[in-house]
């Protein structure tokens, strides 16, 4: 197939900047610190400085970005929870008492919650960004999740989110919910080759041991109902989920507009690694907060080639473990930018 | 031998309340999140709910308590950087441009810097508190650190210090800063029979392997001229530095005043088990804040039983890896008292 102009999602990304990198690896050794001895904190700093092409990298404005969507998987029993929560946990988020809500005030960063597609067939309130794609997706154990169509528009979504952020953002978080959707998510990182559905199955909010080898044999089933997809947006249709495609979308777009990207869990870094097989620049744009208690997780990780700065058995999604890592990312900065040099403090050098 | 009473540094310390403990995990299993989903910030906050006795536990005010001290082993070159250093970051800590400064500014924690004995013979400008027990100990590998009285007087500093913080501080942080102080805490830790000093010994602010053998040689050196001693004090008295037994006393008096101390590092860690072998009780009053680079630390964590929150290759001191993990208790308290319950919420359970 050819193209005469390449997709938004395929277009070229430019890098973080290698003279911004240098001069902030300079600053780091003159920092009065032993060389190295503020570890994956100077790393930060010094990744930070590359993407902002700065020699004082800012962590604000930050946004949190909240995709909801349901997964018609859900009738094979594969979660803890009923689907209605999906819907239930969208208002909470915006009222106030969600995790990442308390998380996104505490870090001072902007809350954005989008209705990618629940299964809620009414309408949802202000601030909530009502734009479903569908109700719901298909049963991946049974039929597609949704048509080639509907994937472009769940990337598109993720596009139009990213691209009404103020210009001047620094740090974007995506986070995601939808009962099932660890179930998808290990269909989509077993689709693209990641490991085995039996190596990548976990309790997700909370199955026993039964429950999971239930929920194996519903993720084996789409996997070979789907059969081999070549091409990123066919594993995507066949057994992902509106949020999760939303975000593929929200990553890459955020990428091309050179905002770091701060990724959550397990099912935002399966959806991570969807935007970088769709486009490989993305993945210079990112950096992982945390390893999920979700057992495929290190496996994904692994697979984008990334270390996580947290590993708090966490496992919740919503973007809850980027926002633990954000103060992370403050104190380097301000550790970067704020520090007196060996010849300003007149300290002696190693 | 026979006591009246207790020396101050072994009387029992109370625990931690069992009744708010209970009360805590029964709050978190209600928050709308699947039960355990946020991990060891679930922990973070039963725990401090436990050590305040309270519904709502806090994190502020809090204070970081730096001692410095000077060690005569530095004779022996067992450090990367000259000991007028020492003398120079007590400077830099109170004028700002440390590490541990910007740490302790962003975190909105106090700040005390004390000399508890740095080889400077002159004294300190306000806001350092000037305390010295001597200026430098004896060289570990020929002669005791110090004397059993000036043992008493550092462990009494560090009540001092605990005693003149604001009965409302929630967490206490202890840091420490003393050219070759690792080389100090490596032949406490032996000392106390956490592992052979070769298994211990590490790099400390940047030595190569070829200074890190002569280290090892220094500490066996000094090991067997200190002979087995069976009484923390002892091992203190000959191996110690004045900031590591001061910190020891820190952490005692710090427990006894029902207080959360967040350890910090390697020398922070053998402080700590310094402060748990003179008295048993002071451990339920610990948080381990980090798992630093050098190698050493993670036998002393373990022979403590403690599973740190964050490792991030850190390796400074000052109590930078604690204050790096303050907001995760930050983030802890605050979705343990902010986030709504199910029934608030309207979510259905799991």
């Amino acid at each position: 197939m050819v193209h005469d102009t390449l997709a938004w999602y395929a277009c070229p990304v430019s890098r973080p900047s290698p003279v911004a990198r240098e001069h902030a690896v300079s600053r780091q050794h003159d920092l009065t610190k032993p060389p190295g001895s503020l570890g994956r904190l100077e790393m930060l700093a010094i990744e930070l400085s590359a993407m902002q092409g700065v020699n004082r990298p800012e962590t604000r404005p930050c946004e949190i970005v909240v995709f909801a969507g349901d997964h018609g998987v859900a009738d094979e029993n594969v979660s803890a929870f009923p689907q209605e929560v999906t819907q239930q946990m969208v208002l909470n988020f915006v009222n106030g008492g969600a995790a990442i809500s308390v998380l996104a005030e505490m870090n001072g960063a902007g809350l954005t919650v989008i209705n990618a597609g629940t299964a809620y067939q009414g309408s949802f309130p202000d601030p909530v960004i009502d734009a479903p794609i569908g109700h719901g997706t298909g049963n991946i154990a049974v039929e597609s999740a949704m048509s080639h169509a509907e994937c472009l528009e769940a990337l598109a979504l993720g596009r139009r989110v990213a691209s009404d952020l103020a210009a001047e953002t620094r740090i974007v978080v995506g986070g995601e919910m939808g009962i099932a959707n660890t179930t998808s998510a290990t269909a989509v990182a077993s689709g693209f080759g990641v490991a085995s559905a039996a190596e990548l199955v976990g309790p997700g909010t909370g199955l026993d041991s039964v429950g999971v080898q239930h929920k194996l044999h519903v993720v084996e089933q789409a996997l070979a109902r789907a059969g081999k997809q070549a091409a990123p947006l066919g594993i995507l249709a066949e057994l992902g989920g509106y949020e999760i495609v939303a975000l593929a979308g929200f990553f890459i777009a955020s990428a091309s507009r050179n905002m770091a990207i701060l990724v959550d869990g397990f099912i935002a870094s399966v959806a991570a690694l969807a935007a970088c097989r769709i486009n490989s620049h993305v993945r210079n744009w990112m950096l992982f907060s945390h390893a999920s208690a979700e057992p495929g997780h290190r496996l994904v990780l692994e697979s984008l080639d990334a270390v996580p700065l947290l590993s708090l058995d966490m496992r919740l999604g919503e973007g809850s473990g980027a926002a633990a890592a954000l103060p992370l990312l403050d104190l380097a900065c301000a550790l970067h930018n704020r520090m007196a040099t060996f010849s300003e403090a007149g300290v002696s050098g190693g």
